[in-house]
């Protein structure tokens, strides 16, 4: 049994930077090369980052990768790479690069997958799965590839595959099946959600008895504006052993020997639902010694696992942009206090402002809290109150009720811009999932911000996180960074006179039940009510998300609400004019 | 030859609204009753609204569809209207409404369209080719049927298609050819976009030639959201002769007789492609008499085409969502004054609110010209100084350069927002796609509203379009709605003393010249070059584009550009770190 010394390059990549991520393979390379490893995988689109969106109808944007990947083999030669084989994902094309109406085209961009050796790219894949649900728009972008290409390594026969290709039953590892290879390569740029680790181990399983192989599963790692990777790569061998496993949300190289069988088939041609190449790559592997002991990354909690995509997200989502630091208002609540313990985590203190904005009708614990937590935290904490400004509106125009609750919002909005043009910082958002979708929000003011590390998350998740985070702080003996009073006391927006969430909201622990179900799960109204909520709850809180959804109309044109960072692409209904029960 | 009446029927149909959809289905089938019509047709999702987006993976909203239409059948023959065939475009589903990882499901939500006679619904069929471009999404929410309905109707078999059905060659036409029949009945919601009715009558004839029929093609009317449709509804004969074509951007009953051969075929089963299924619809109709006049609309010239849509699109959002009347920032410039004339001709003078509001840097000639155009239009028309609020900011803050320029614009954001949640006005935008596209704009400042009418129209036609209103004022014998030196004047901002456009801006023909084949047609650095731009101009416009995109991540989380409203979905590209000429 021949073995293989297999290197999963568990790294991020940044959509654009083709240069830069070129880059980072090589170094990765020379990393793997350094381990003694014969194969080195890298994850999905690798050179030109995923998602790619419609930079893919660019034949500019598709020649720069196709061009780089040429580059970027003879590169690995010259600097003495060109023994290992390199799995790399990238874009091509072999038609035109923008899919029009021809729905039946069977020529265009591909999602591809290159195997670089010797100084050329000695083999290529297209993705044969396109998915075209939640976060996924592949059906608009690619073209499917109808050819399983299987690479002869060492006398092993090794079929190539792409992320969604092995989310199906059917196709290419089916066929792998069929053609008796020894192991499945397969490169991902799979998003995270809540608990998504614990379905990818059954399915590599799943997936790897039905190819009769091993399977070797690489991920991406870290933020990409909405999305954020999670790594979690695997070894799984044919019988279903988990042989190594890398960390969640870092960088990491995962070694793994493998002893893999001798190929036996040279079958190629017509599988039924695909063709099979074969080449054979001209190189005999030196068995490695000594063997590398096996890699099993612990698991993390549902909080942690949590708070560390969010962190991974924003920090990246700063970098990726080309910010330094990041301002937003801290008005001692429990949503900015959580924003902040966030944001310090993923750029540091001294890169975080927290700025304190007071007006009238905001309450002295309010402001005791906000710096408690800059003390704690450490941020660089400021007050700006806007009772001068709000004025000079009131001044001028006749306004009342709503309007004024709104506009002290809007005039924390435009504060906190000015901050952003005269200094720099990105400026966060701070509403909640559960605001956001009952519209518990001011347009243009609260809603101001170019990233919002916590819109994804349920207000009773929030409450969570800030309990988890103190705790994780006081294990490691360090300053809980969230006071306790933030957390305690009842949520206000205070833009009246002793107002609470509580007079406008139902408690956010009903609100949230009957929000996860309506709009995580798609239920009706009858569905929520047969489900045991109150019949005139579930009337109020959908026609809440109903009102929101016409509030936003306010808003910029084509804007929807997209709950889109955690794999799951929930648009809230455009109901205003669709009642439940019809 | 027997002879067929039919009647299409061009309504405007919205979204969620199902009880108020089949009231219009009902309206118009006694209308077409009373024109002795044997049959009429209703466009693509008619009963829903199209696009229903979200709503689509509701059961709750699917079992809507198929419940009102059941009731729409039985209440049709209850007021003695079942003896007319009325072909109608819902929603369906025959599996699960969500759509998920599996890509080759069978079952799922349809893009349907039935048959209602003698108070039942006797046929039914599913679209077969499901667009996933430009605005389209369909491969994400429906399943593509595989059977062609063909109906018996007083002795012609009529074939039953969707939309997209007649954009792709192959498919429902063919099949219809090979089965000889008589008639394709074609239901459309078939997006506005500029020179699109060129393209429509060729296309019908061509796919008539392909089912060697007659072909009655029936479309939507109407602003939905970002999309208008512009009605374009054609019977063409099996010899390609223009029959009947409707006006565009206006509902119409248009009525048609139409003598066709007699059915010839019986045959059923595996065509190929596709299967087919007939059935005889047991009705004999009586010859009509007097024969219909024939209809044959006259096409618009193409900025009067543009001026309807613009018109229709926010006439319709307006309505649509509930508003009565619209607010606005008059500056005296073209952009603003564009708007106004757009929402002048859509809502009425009486419904439309434009505010001028001058800081220390605003030209007497902005202030008399935005005076001037009131008077002009009879708009309701305000004067809302803002320097005293940008002092109130400017005393608490240090700021300067960009972070002031951007601070009176988001002044004036707050204002028009302030009204529009005291009188309830729904706010406008009015920057036009040259400025979106390069940037020149302020973030919650002039990007502030519920809807742009003119984000899809270059500058330069932005021009053109006033200059074309004014003369078509002059034909009509009325005011000319702008005031000449609105037109002619060079642009400015007004942000800052004697600012114009011209500082950071090429000369808008030029950039129009160069962001036309970067954004509409993906033209790269290189093809830009080749087609005659000067390539230091290029480089200075892709620059602008890529710090835009960069800017607007300052902006709401995933907020993206989309310029929809004309058929072509181009996303400005993520290129800030994707530079052109790699």
């Amino acid at each position: 049994m021949p073995t293989l010394r297999i290197a999963l390059a568990q790294v991020n990549s940044t959509v654009g930077d083709i240069a830069g991520n070129a880059a980072t393979v090589h170094g990765w390379v020379r990393r793997a090369a350094e381990q003694q490893a014969h194969v080195v995988l890298f994850p999905e689109m690798m050179l030109t980052g995923y998602p790619v969106e419609d930079l893919t109808f660019r034949e500019s944007f598709v020649s720069a990768s196709r061009n780089h990947l040429e580059r970027l083999a003879a590169d690995l030669d010259h600097d003495g790479l060109g023994g290992i084989a390199a799995v790399v994902g990238y874009l091509d094309a072999d038609g035109p690069a923008r899919l029009g109406a021809d729905a039946a085209a069977e020529r265009g961009p591909r999602d591809a997958l290159a195997l670089l050796f010797g100084g050329r790219v000695v083999a290529r894949y297209y993705k044969h799965h396109l998915p075209n649900y939640g976060v996924f728009d592949e059906d608009r972008y690619f073209v499917a590839g109808d050819t399983l290409q299987i690479v002869r390594l060492n006398g092993v026969d090794v079929a190539l595959t792409v992320c969604e290709d092995i989310w199906q039953p059917g196709g290419p590892f089916a066929v792998a099946g069929l053609a008796e290879v020894g192991l499945v390569v397969s490169i991902n740029a799979s998003p995270y959600e809540l608990n998504k680790d614990d379905v990818r181990l059954p399915l590599v399983r799943r997936r790897g008895a039905e190819a009769r192989a091993a399977v070797a599963y690489v991920n991406m790692v870290g933020g990409q504006d909405e999305l954020v990777f999670d790594g979690d790569s695997m070894v799984v061998a044919a019988d279903g052993t988990l042989v190594g496993r890398a960390a969640q949300f870092d960088e990491q190289l995962l070694v793994t020997d493998l002893d893999l069988p001798s190929a036996s088939s040279d079958r190629t041609g017509d599988f039924g639902e695909m063709h099979v190449a074969r080449l054979t790559l001209d190189a005999s592997f030196p068995a490695p010694a000594p063997p590398v002991p096996a890699t099993l990354a612990e698991r993390l909690g549902d909080d942690e696992e949590v708070w560390n995509a969010l962190v991974v997200g924003l920090r990246d989502y700063v970098r990726k942009n080309g910010f330094r630091s990041a301002v937003f208002g801290l008005s001692g609540g429990i949503d900015s206090a959580v924003v902040a313990a966030i944001a310090v985590d993923a750029l540091g203190a001294d890169r975080v402002v927290g700025v304190s904005m007071p007006s009238g009708y905001s309450s002295e614990h309010s402001k005791d809290d906000a710096a408690d937590l800059a003390r704690r935290t450490g941020l660089d904490y400021r007050v700006e109150p806007i009772q001068p400004m709000v004025d000079s509106y009131l001044s001028q125009l006749k306004l009342d009720g709503l309007a004024v609750e709104n506009l002290q919002a809007r005039v924390r909005g435009v504060l906190l811009m000015a901050l952003s043009n005269q200094e720099g910082h990105l400026v966060l958002t701070t509403g909640n999932k559960s605001e956001l979708a009952v519209g518990y929000s001011t347009l243009y003011g609260d809603s101001v911000g170019g990233y919002n590390p916590i819109k994804d998350v349920w207000k009773t998740r929030v409450w969570q996180l800030a309990r988890w985070r103190n705790a994780a702080a006081l294990e490691r003996g360090e300053v809980e960074p969230i006071p306790a009073n933030s957390i305690e006391k009842p949520p206000s927006a205070e833009l009246r006179p002793g107002q609470l969430d509580t007079d406008s909201l139902p408690d956010y622990h009903v609100l949230d039940a009957v929000l996860t179900g309506y709009v995580d799960t798609d239920q009706g109204r009858d569905d929520l009510v047969a489900a045991g909520h109150d019949p005139q709850l579930v009337d109020r809180v959908l026609r809440m998300v109903d009102v929101a959804e016409y509030k936003r109309r306010q808003s910029a044109p084509g804007t929807k609400i997209s709950f889109k960072a955690f794999g799951r692409d929930r648009r809230l209904p455009i109901t205003n004019r669709f009642r439940e029960g019809v």
